[in-house]
């Protein structure tokens, strides 16, 4: 078993504390299903959320985009970040509204980002796409140098990292539950749909085996 | 025609500017295709993230939780607040690992978040629940007092605001579109599935008419 994460007073889950889950499984887990993650930061005293794709490499969180990008080039300089990922798993439906609740899974990681330096960017976003369709990078044109050059890759350490769970049917006052109201949870799930060809394929451009596959839970 | 946001520096889309949009109703029709947000907001210098449940009503953002969260106790004290809404539309798979990229629509709404009083409460959280499922709320157990206090709603003008969109094939470099290799979108969908009754419902509770539907788009 894996060392769990260690609750700080800015991560340990304090309301409903048992929802909170500081095992490294259970935080893989729910980093590991998803792809798009919320990135706050601070410019003059103003929070900014910035919704990017992620992906995770043993206790590191990786995340890339443009060198010209205000989130890339306000958190190299190595200020505080949170990082959020959260699944919408399904609306809670309870016997009175104060009850009514979300199913989900979400993780919380507070820390500070760091430039990936150039000679390891190319291994970092080899990675991001072998992760999501293994096979795919060697069958794409080679990034030129130029390519590689205005993108910038950053990532963070998960050591302050917190996760919340909630599951299952709603949680009624006890009196509640003889009443004639519907309760239950409607579920709420992310699919990959069928691919589609971009317009201007090559025609016999064969589809490669990492997308045959049937609609699959994603994020 | 509704008269569309004025950018802001903070909100205007600099990078790939094509992708912003200011017009009301292309904002609404992204918030109100969701259900999740991710508050972002600081405290002693350091961002936080938090995903919760919104809604709107007209040009103001709702969201709500127990008096005892900490997002909700620090966010009432009218500092500033940004929140982003994000809905994953597909992976862009593109000839060159440099055009891979994410359809998306999302939101950015910068602002200060304020109490909403006592006596507005409750017709606040009428609307959150009416605008899921409609109906719902006169079937439920009316709200005891105790509930009500216990439940912090805020509420944020959208004034600063952006949005932005990303749909379509990838877009190649000219002469890669000549190279054999699979290019195109892998769509992404959030479905709602069937109901699952709570295993405590009582025997012959019908199912209510706003669930009575198959699977369809959710956030």
């Amino acid at each position: 078993m894996a060392v769990p994460f260690r609750p700080t007073p800015r991560t340990r889950v304090k309301r409903i504390h048992e929802r909170g889950r500081y095992d490294r499984e259970t935080v893989y887990a729910i980093l590991d299903a998803g792809v798009i993650c919320h990135v706050g930061y601070v410019i003059d005293g103003h929070p900014y959320v910035t919704p990017t794709s992620y992906w995770r490499h043993g206790d590191l969180l990786y995340w890339h985009g443009s060198s010209a990008s205000r989130m890339l080039r306000h958190l190299k300089q190595e200020v505080p970040a949170c990082v959020e990922v959260t699944h919408f798993d399904g609306f809670v439906l309870a016997r009175s509204g104060f009850h009514h609740s979300i199913n989900y899974r979400s993780v919380m990681a507070l820390g500070t980002a760091r430039l990936v330096p150039d000679d390891e960017k190319l291994v970092a976003l080899e990675d991001f796409v072998e992760r999501l369709f293994p096979g795919r990078w060697g069958e794409l044109r080679p990034p030129t140098r130029q390519e590689v050059k205005a993108t910038t890759v950053l990532r963070m350490a998960l050591e302050e990292v917190s996760a919340k769970v909630r599951t299952g049917p709603p949680k009624d006052d006890e009196e509640d539950y003889a009443l004639p109201i519907w309760a239950g949870v409607l579920p709420v799930t992310t699919l990959v749909g069928a691919p589609q060809p971009d317009p201007r394929l090559e025609a016999d451009t064969p589809l490669p085996s990492y997308l045959n596959r049937s609609a699959e839970p994603a994020s």
